[in-house]
């Protein structure tokens, strides 16, 4: 059993970014802008945030980070992201998600101009990544195929199962996975709450994706032998032992599947840390088209 | 074994908004209005066109047929789609894939306004299908879901298996038919030219789609007892003993492969009128929404 080790390969290609972000500064170019923004002050989104902008810091990418409080009005919401829009200095705007319940998330994904959705959520994104046109990848599946891309897993025709189908991971990765393209070219079913013979379906995989969020599903008892495993989840879950008060789960029971695997992401430090590497590539992309 | 039967599905869609767009025109409301567009002299395309055309005139819209030779500039084809899509009695625009190789189809597609893009294909559309916000849907998906919903097929936690992943049938239904809604909700596996064991992956469908464009393709080995077969293809094969040279053949060997389903669509006269239903309740829905 190896380890697909995201912290290392994010490293990687923070790293090599890094140098084409100073080699473009240099040339006198414009340096990539990205604008996060936080509503409300939730525990996870406060970590995942400064984790987006610690990684520009160390990419050497400029980022701002804009604060609004829990009861802010959707509309002045959605004029913040106008405001962001038109600015010739941003590239990439990321709304960090949840929002409160009395802001709509799909507004406010619809506002974010296409052209500077690094996070790939907006409608037009997704059409160009269903019909094979260049676009801002979802962060989080384009983290996924960098990180195959990265341990060179072999794709092609290898049967990958996906464990939900969310706007955010599961539908888009399903996508991605059955596309023709490397990593890519794989027969891919798609289960959710609905799935009957979950158990069966998913010993069909040679490649599972674990996307549905509830902590430590995935039992030693659905993973065939030599399956590469992808644990998408991360759960806060109480442990009174830690100083946070919480420890982090994913969606997989690493113990006892890992040796089962012949690949498998810990959780944290592997999908976690490639969402953000492919929200700095789509964010110096943003900056290449336009400048 | 029971036949979808596209042609009575397509009639009573057909009569139903026959009625509608009666009550509406009486209202002092406009005539849906759908302007296609012909390129060249292909002979099925000649046929589907003229289909649509006859569908328009016996539901009560209006339809103009737009004919360019074969070796017509793309710049001329995108400019007349522009022209349609500032005409303001113009709701709908379909241009008759395939087009000459000279002319790029992406190109063409992306050219459409996607408020009449009533074949779906914009990636404005497909962006919003995936989210599952209000839009047009590809036609020949939407009617494989209209057919499902008139002879009300219980799709529920059924596994569908989707063999080809185009983007104009075989992508788009694997997302509608994995979607939480109903018809939908299906665990969906999707297959293309690198499955391996096809077989067995489809011994596993409750619910089967050809897309492949490969005639007779699907053998009864290939097909458990009680599946429903929803047959995508139409090919025109060689026949001397015809009139016109040749007969049509779906993706499924009819004969044998019907015996062993519950339900199965007839080539031709399954999912081919149903497309162009969905197309019909495309265009009424832009009528509504501009006027």
């Amino acid at each position: 059993m190896k380890i697909l080790d995201g912290k290392l390969a994010a490293q990687a290609i923070k790293g090599e970014l890094k140098i084409t972000v100073a080699q473009w500064v240099i040339e006198g170019k414009k340096v990539p802008h990205l604008a996060a923004i936080l509503v409300g002050n939730n525990g996870a989104s406060e970590t995942y945030v400064a984790a987006k902008v610690k990684a520009c810091e160390e990419t050497g990418f400029k980022s701002t980070l804009i604060r609004m409080e829990e009861d802010i009005s959707e509309f002045k919401l959605l004029e913040k992201i106008e405001q962001l829009n038109n600015d010739p200095d941003i590239d990439g705007i990321l709304v960090q998600l949840p929002l409160p319940k009395h802001i709509s998330s799909k507004k406010v994904i619809n506002t974010i101009d296409p052209d500077k959705d690094v996070d790939g959520f907006h409608p037009v994104s997704v059409g160009k990544m269903v019909e094979g046109m260049p676009t801002f990848l979802p962060a989080t599946p384009y983290g996924i195929m960098l990180l195959l891309e990265h341990y060179k897993i072999n794709t092609k025709g290898k049967h990958a199962i996906v464990l939900g189908r969310s706007n955010i991971v599961g539908r888009p990765i399903s996508i991605l996975l059955s596309g023709n393209a490397n990593p890519g070219n794989c027969t891919v079913t798609i289960c959710h709450s609905h799935t009957q013979n979950l158990k069966d379906i998913c010993l069909q995989g040679d490649i599972i994706i674990a996307a549905i969020g509830i902590p430590e599903y995935v039992k030693p008892d659905m993973v065939k032998d030599g399956a590469v495993v992808i644990d998408v989840g991360i759960t806060r879950v109480e442990d009174a032992s830690r100083k946070s008060g919480f420890k982090l789960k994913g969606d997989v029971e690493y113990d006892t599947v890992a040796p089962k695997c012949s690949w498998i992401t810990p959780v944290p430090g592997g999908v976690g840390p490639m969402t953000i590497a492919a929200l700095l590539k789509n964010t110096f992309n943003s900056c290449i088209q336009k400048n």
